[in-house]
């Protein structure tokens, strides 16, 4: 029997609440009791990747803790409850079902009178097959001329985490030869957004991928507008040049505007929706079906991984929960995603989105305001970009910040330099092991300017390469993690009331009907 | 006489400490009152930018707080000797000149026996005469075709800026008839970036600026590298297809390996070096050098507005006094920048540097331990795409985190589209004043799920377009309000000894040369 209960009224809170400042980094890191720890706090992931958590401060005492705490929350059986299709998301009373979209972790789940699980792979099908006519030029654009272009309109959720998969596996699909077509991005209601896409591909070669759950959404209905003005200005019928993702109950769902439209439903939050028709066509489209295949694999992997009960064996539910160790025992308001990989460079802007817009709440489950902290402000940019802008304030700053990094042994593009006696490759990785080192150990110097204090906490996910199931099982670790975050918060990581207040003002601004300061600030902006 | 004190030995200090939480943000700005603020609560700035703080948790006693520690923290004295040529980067003995890049603010300044004002407009000037050769076709590859590119090789201050920069005005000098060049740059020591540049480009139309004050930046010389075997085995002359910005003093500044050398000095500090000739190349021959110039015109003026000692009338200061009541009175650890332009996307990223390498400090300038908190965590992505991404957090999570919105009346592209009765440009500005008042006021609601507790406070920076001068303008904001804000902390903010520790141990794990954890993680990493 499931029992939702908020963190502060568990046992093992109040045990890891005595393990304050419990380990010194700096000491347990230096010397070989240090290399003991990098052989021993690792632990296998999906994908070929391997979560080490070595410079984590944390030790047996802290990991039993945590043990104790994954087992009162009974992490494991919610997730259960949740993959098998249990109400998770109360607000919205929905089924949370992104992990169906790339396997079956339990029982079948019915829902609109369907078996979900057929629904997703269908659509996935669906996308694979208008994909390969794409790509076989049995459809083309009007002269019968191959599409060369893809470009996604959309926003959230339906932008960042596509938009961060393509980039991460631009290279690696040239080299690959999985190049199929480029792909672009629009989002921002900002014209200047939909202008400078459009200035940069041939339309005529472009076919649009307009996603919107409900149909509805402002920022992307007024996107496709500008794209259907720039189709028609260049003598096009955009109804050839455009496919919809979308709910099967939306308006755009039956429409003649769209070539195409492919479905997710209401069980698909958009942060979480990479791996469905949201991801699926778009990459598909770039890189051939079978890429997109091999992404969903990695994530179903992880997927299954997470279903581990012991943590120590599941990476997913201890990155989780060494995080909330570090956010509600240590008190550590923030946390930075430093990819080592260049391909990487809009993974954390994915993750701030999938992790602060799930457990950025102030209320648990039933409404009821919680006594503790939830879900921290995520930053990060590539390293070693990084190192020369805001690592600074991470190694001697007042705050201290828990790093996430990621690192791989080989890169995607395969060229390389050798300089000075190593690869740029090797550069990249050295750098990445002495961060984690002068992170964890600092040093003593007499000029107290030049010192470090050491003991700010870290944590690693290596691969071999940044493959396309390696992202899949990154991505799926991610979203694994910040579920059982927000399990052990008693929060509801699948709504998002709070973008609700902004979208309401803003359409009375645009109806003029305001007064007070909403006025006064839209006269300023000459709306 | 200026005495350099730690903010916590200071009496308004303690005064303004006493004003903890006194102003309830949601009362001051709800109705009539609320309009007023918005009115009064408003300062000029330089490029036809205003600032305006109503939706600041300040009023009349906390404003006249900061107002007396300005005084007794002699913030505009401190300016003053910094731009008369005192040694205010007292760490690395060094001026700090940034400011004299694009104006005279006070008296001459003499420095390796030159007058330096002169010096850094010669250096402007030379890149003009450069750049204007380049677009007239007077410089051009072997085969006598102009250069269609440049690329920007550089890291961390050498890339971000400029680069930010570049995005910032791309839109609008195509718009303007001033796009001379397409820009690129390369700066992560991954191949995968400089492959992936390269590969988007035509090498033999392509000019490559190599920027690095040393001349040893090992990131920096190892693209170089790649890029000259790019060259190399496109058959060209790589040193027909290189210029060098770097100091006099470098290995670079002489070489025959490059075109020509542009110079900077050791008084310019990365994170504020946009105005000096490491922007200054890239953007004068993407933009020509009169759009460089206004740029710098924008910065100078704003620079001049700096000079003022009444807050009330000095937006950089008075954002920077702000900033400190909500940093160590308020205790707020990270602040967000929301450009609601898609033109600055990667204006985040610089400030995010400008800001936490400038003060993410824990030793005061003589090099003593402070005991209150400086420079936070800065990050943040452009509006509306950060509405659908992080900013539930903000509404509904359990930290306050202070806002930074900047807008503009109107786009830069001069496309747009009319939906649903308005523009995207006007349904940009009506979002962003919805946000304002969503944080400011929050709602009521009977579900606590949908309720916002509002009284999360921002400021607004408004233009009527992001022009040059307004870029300029902005860019200078910012680094003087980094400035000001160092000084009420009493820590040097022109030095990053932060960043030397992590290059030490590169070194040695490139040259094996470690052992214990370092040792493991370098295996683990097939270093």
């Amino acid at each position: 029997m499931i029992s939702w209960k908020n963190l502060d009224t568990l046992k093992a809170y109040e045990k890891l609440s005595g393990l304050k400042n419990h380990v010194k980094l700096s000491d347990a890191m230096a010397g070989e009791s240090g290399a003991k720890r990098v052989a021993e706090y690792s632990v296998p992931m999906a994908g070929g990747l391997t979560y080490n958590y070595a410079a984590k401060a944390v030790d047996g005492d802290v990991l039993a803790a945590l043990a104790e705490l994954a087992q009162e929350a009974q992490l494991t059986d919610k997730f259960a409850a949740l993959y098998n299709g249990e109400v998770i998301n109360t607000g919205e009373k929905r089924l949370v079902l992104h992990q169906l979209t790339r396997g079956q972790l339990g029982d079948d789940v019915m829902a609109d009178g369907v078996n979900k699980r057929e629904f997703y792979a269908a659509q996935q099908k669906k996308a694979a097959d208008f994909a390969r006519k794409v790509h076989a030029g049995e459809i083309t654009n009007a002269k019968g001329e191959k599409f060369t272009t893809v470009v996604q309109i959309g926003i959230g959720g339906s932008d960042l985490g596509p938009r961060a998969m393509y980039l991460a596996l631009e290279q690696w699909a040239k080299q690959n030869g999985c190049a199929k077509m480029e792909a672009r991005f629009i989002s921002n209601v900002d014209p200047d957004d939909a202008a400078a896409v459009l200035k940069s591909i041939d339309v005529s070669r472009s076919l649009f991928v307009l996603v919107s759950k409900s149909g509805t959404t402002l920022e992307t209905l007024t996107n496709e507008a500008f794209v259907k003005d720039a189709l028609k200005n260049a003598g096009l019928d955009a109804s050839k040049h455009m496919v919809a993702v979308t709910s099967e109950t939306s308006p755009l769902a039956k429409s003649s505007d769209y070539l195409a439209a492919f479905f997710m439903d209401d069980f698909i939050g958009g942060r979480y929706s990479s791996t469905s028709c949201v991801g699926g066509v778009v990459l598909s489209l770039a890189f051939g079906p079978e890429v997109f295949e091999r992404f969903l694999n990695g994530a179903a992997e992880a997927d299954k991984l997470a279903t581990e009960p012991d943590p120590m064996k599941n990476a997913a539910m201890l990155d989780a929960l060494i995080g909330v160790y570090e956010r509600n025992v240590q008190g550590w308001p923030s946390t930075a995603v430093l990819p080592y990989s260049q391909a990487l460079s809009r993974f954390p802007a994915h993750l701030q989105q999938l992790d602060m817009e799930s457990n950025g709440k102030s209320v648990n489950r039933f409404g009821e305001p919680v006594d503790y902290a939830t879900g921290p402000v995520i930053f990060g940019e590539p390293g070693t970009n990084g190192q020369h802008s805001f690592y600074q304030l991470l190694h001697q700053g007042t705050d201290i910040v828990p790093l996430q990094f990621v690192g791989f042994k080989k890169n995607q593009a395969g060229m390389d330099v050798d300089i000075q006696g190593s690869t740029s490759q090797q550069k990249l990785c050295a750098n990445v092991a002495a961060q984690i080192m002068a992170f964890a150990c600092g040093k003593k110097d007499d000029n107290p300017n030049k010192a470090f204090a050491g003991n700010r906490p870290s944590s690693i996910i290596i691969g071999d390469q940044l493959t396309p199931e390696a992202l899949g099982a990154l991505l799926a670790h991610f979203e694994n993690k910040v579920m059982f975050q927000g399990f052990c918060w008693n929060v509801n990581s699948f709504d998002q009331e709070g973008v609700q207040l902004g979208k309401v003002l803003a359409k009375r601004v645009l109806a003029h009907d305001t007064d007070g300061a909403l006025k006064a600030y839209s006269d300023l902006l000459d709306i």
